[in-house]
């Protein structure tokens, strides 16, 4: 398959058309960026974990019966995926109290919350990714009442196979943030990537941090943990 | 009535006890603030003003049929109301964008909405009252899903019988913020108050603020512009 034009480059990701309709190659950056943009990096390796762990967890999301727009990998930091319009909406699942939700309601970090939660970010840099509520989804016309809901949906069922994925390997997922976009026909379609740099991922013994906290936090060598995440996913 | 034990102190209210169970007194302050208390001013009047339009409010909600704490005006600055506990959310209604809104979602102030919507913010001085979701309320046993829901309709309700009570008087209701309780039988009721600290009001025919903006914004005198909407409601 050929690499196209470059349709799109965000913090993490460059897309490029390829020569096939509705199938775009994803490369993974080595680009760490936080707290909107303000703290930046290029992590030599960070690409490559990213792309490797995307893929085995999509791969076993399949295996619970969900589906996203990932195709296959084609090389140690690409991947190909169905083409969708993201919809510009940060989907934040909440299991234990962390970050910003733990700051801007006052629930101590670590405090596991009596049931997941679902919050919505409005993806838009301009405006630093704002949390708003599903009034303000409809308002903004970025989805329908009823995408609302196949997405809130979506976004438990994924937390549910994602749980028991890290579960398996000894890591608490903490919280995590998907992306989901529309297919031509209008479906809906989990979409973006899932890593460490999405999700919240605690060491269930030691509660050691493996995920983009520790460069958020400056609490050691992110490509050393993200590692720890690919090995016991069962990648290399 | 004998004024009683001082209750609580607000930013802009005192409430006392009274030798009547489930009778406070509501003394309504001189105190201006705004940005979470960063912009403080005692302004000569303040209190009796809003304690005479939130008193013609009330009454006038009353003849479209809804209920709230309001029993009755007792002096220049104080009222009597129903006991409820205060359910820590300030519920904002708005039906054109301005203010933190404006900001936060990218819609220039002045726009009108598609159609009203309902905001919940966390009444809460040390987190900054920050904006949450249903499911934030959920998780903080801030109220039940059918008391956010009661909550939702009456504060639609209000927005209605408030539209109209202005409309009548040139006055363009913007948005505005309430506060519900709940009385000894745990009936969710309006409370607070309803004034130009609470409401964005502005003159239908010269869009001029007639609310705490121009304390906010230091556009002129507070005093003048509160004396506009209480005289224009039938007040003096």
């Amino acid at each position: 398959m050929e690499k196209g034009a470059l349709l799109y480059e965000g913090k993490a990701k460059r897309l490029y058309a390829t020569d096939v309709e509705d199938v775009l190659f994803v490369e993974y950056k080595n680009s760490a960026t936080a707290f909107n943009g303000l703290k930046k990096a290029e992590i030599e390796g960070k690409g490559i974990l990213n792309n490797k762990i995307s893929t085995l967890i999509f791969e076993k999301l399949k295996q619970h019966g969900i589906e996203s727009h990932f195709i296959k990998s084609v090389s140690e930091h690409e991947q190909l995926v169905k083409k969708v319009d993201i919809i510009p909406l940060e989907v934040v699942v909440r299991n234990i109290s962390a970050g910003s939700f733990a700051e801007r309601l006052g629930i101590e970090e670590g405090t596991k919350l009596k049931r997941p939660i679902v919050e919505f970010y409005y993806k838009n840099d301009a405006l630093k990714d704002p949390l708003i509520n599903n009034e303000h989804i409809d308002i903004l016309g970025i989805a329908s009442k009823e995408e609302v809901e196949t997405i809130t949906n979506n976004a438990f069922r994924v937390n549910e196979a994602l749980r028991k994925i890290f579960e398996e390997i000894g890591v608490v997922l903490v919280d995590f943030k998907l992306e989901f976009g529309r297919d031509k026909e209008g479906n809906i379609l989990l979409a973006d990537e899932i890593s460490p740099d999405t999700c919240r991922l605690w060491d269930a013994e030691t509660n050691e941090k493996l995920d983009k906290d520790v460069f958020r936090r400056d609490l050691g060598s992110l490509t050393d943990v993200y590692n720890i995440i690919l090995s016991r996913l069962g990648g290399k």
